[in-house]
């Protein structure tokens, strides 16, 4: 009843490389007879929200895969609650194309649709982020995590992903001001988990190691002077 | 001719990622000129069997991949049989898409097609469920089984799993009196081997061990006064 | 730029396990406004070439697996060569989704849709027959095969495959009589491959082992005979 | 946050593998009530470039997993920015199935058109082939690849590989010539890399270890001279 994590991850990864390529499926081309006098070029050009969507899409489930396979480098053990965690982390996930697809249709739209597809493309993935945390939160408290694994790190990790469905829930209320600063917060956000976040942890990592021996010392000083 | 059960349970993963990941297919985006007048919002609301059937059959897959790992933890090797079996269950399984497609589109129908719909997924599912249970009985029968297994951990196995076709059976019977009972049917089947099953398998598992050993002391008693 | 058979094998493996799920999209869910006054029952009814071409494809990609597996439980090296015969084998196979489609289509059309669709069918899968046999001759005349390997058992896999394209022929010619007679062989294929197969290749395996033997003798006493 | 490389090989063979079974679902079977009285192989006939583009991008897939698979049995380690390269591969050759539609669709339309999809086609072929090379040459930068590969095959496959966002480069010039050179340039390249590619890089590797023990003699005499 309890995989391995070896299995869990193989599936989920295997889950996550087909929602990365199903994405493509949302791309139309447009009929020859759909034209209606317009060239190929013009037809295409006018599809621009298509790429944006697929492209975000795309870098996103990229960077859910690699958080994922990073948490999955200190989880050791797996058991019922870990499964279903993850089983509802790739029910969120999975319906990025469906998500996508509605941002895609309505990118042009007017206003209020608008609204509604980063209403529900931001609730998607918070809600994702969410079952992410759940997930941590629940190998580090059940002990299913390496404990061989640097605290430091772990508490860093912990902090790190802690921000995905805050940052969702901050794009799911901009969306009522404006559905384009919604979309701004997306790619802010893929851009961080891309870019510096791998060194705000070590950054995170190092300071908390730092604060700790501060702490030890200072712990021992007093016990000196106790003694 | 006999691929290693290694093999076939990879074969198996793809297949069980690939299904639960185009389950997502069937949402469709109400396309911008089929709206009539109504809000996205209104448009989306309106599809909810598609939500439910989506998540239903999404959960339904996730247990069978779990329960189908959890069989191939005991089986050490592989036969003919056994690909053929593996093979059919596959086969039904990969149905789900299809079925769920049809719940989707009739989920608001007259009442005699959501009878039809309920009835197709019931009995793909239980034919799932019967091949299910032959690949085991026929894995426990032919020696396959890992023999250093706990014969009593596999004894619950096996009446834990000989519930799923006759509950799917009992859906399918439901059917004729009310659809809705037979969703409710599968909802509680998946509640069942996603939550309490572990345990019962577990307190299954003890009560044989306390029963065996007093069966033994029993015998063992009656060969000493029988001496 | 010779990937190891390993690779090629997971690779492959990959391909067949979305080529086997893919066959359920061309299940089409009747839509609720096409039903036209008939019960959904009768309209899903009506689509009955549909359930056995999914059927009989989906235990052609199963066998297909299966052999492919066996095959390359005795490879152990790759080259170049092998690499393109297998890309062609895949190439052909992941054919079987459309060609399906088409039998589906024109399943109850006039006779000569049939006879083009039985036609398609049958050269796919005849094309894929003869890759898995330019494969398998490859690897055994450039020595990729495991040297260890039982040579009669080798011997006899030849001949077991040799009959795959050559019936698949057959099946084509027999469309030009009767495409039920077509499709009526490919039952007989997959039949065979699936049940009598793995006998006869161990009947193959033995006859030509006791051949040998006698051969030997025969070669031993003449010799004796000679001194 | 860094994956080894192994899950990221397995990772991108998934998607990979998805996008080469994807280009199946291209193929539009043509629809009884289409047909407007021709016969199906009439109907089916009439698709040929469906076909061709189908090969060409089956065998591109390939060609590019090859070379991926080529390129990660020297990458030892991962970081980041291999990561977001490997990605940005994914990215563009997962658009594949999309760009290879529009082809098929406008195959036989006005040349302007043909223009647009051989631009299209090129440009993505040749943006995945330019994050190729950023992959491996940030891999050679940064120390990942395997200090104990021989120096010469490395430079070879440098070469090897940077002449493909080349030739894509001038396919897309051509494409203002003439589409049709364009997708001749493909074939050719695709020629290129199956067949004379493995030789011409065995050859270079050779040439360049004779002429780099030349220059070590030269300049073992030339400080034998000096002394």
């Amino acid at each position: 009843m309890t995989p391995s994590p070896v299995r869990l991850e193989a599936f989920s990864d295997g889950v996550f490389s087909i929602i990365i390529t199903l994405l493509v499926l949302d791309l139309h081309v447009p009929r020859a007879d759909e034209l209606a006098g317009h060239s190929l070029a013009h037809a295409l050009l006018q599809q621009w929200p298509l790429y944006l969507s697929y492209t975000l899409s795309f870098l996103q489930v990229g960077v859910v895969w690699a958080n994922h396979h990073t948490m999955f480098h200190y989880i050791q053990r797996s058991d019922h609650v870990l499964l279903f965690h993850n089983l509802m982390l790739l029910l969120c996930t999975a319906l990025l194309p469906f998500t996508t697809a509605i941002f895609a249709e309505y990118g042009l739209a007017s206003r209020s649709d608008i609204q509604i597809a980063a209403f529900i493309y931001s609730a998607t993935l918070g809600a994702a982020g969410i079952f992410f945390n759940l997930l941590w939160q629940h190998a580090v408290g059940a002990g299913l995590v390496n404990p061989h694994a640097d605290p430091n790190r772990l508490h860093a990790l912990s902090w790190h992903w802690m921000f995905v469905p805050v940052f969702y829930g901050l794009a799911f209320v901009l969306t009522f001001v404006s559905p384009y600063l919604s979309v701004a917060t997306y790619a802010l956000l893929l851009f961080y988990y891309a870019f510096p976040g791998p060194s705000v942890i070590r950054w995170m990592t190092g300071r908390r190691a730092r604060r700790m021996k501060v702490l030890l010392r200072r712990r021992d000083r007093t016990s000196l002077t106790g003694q």
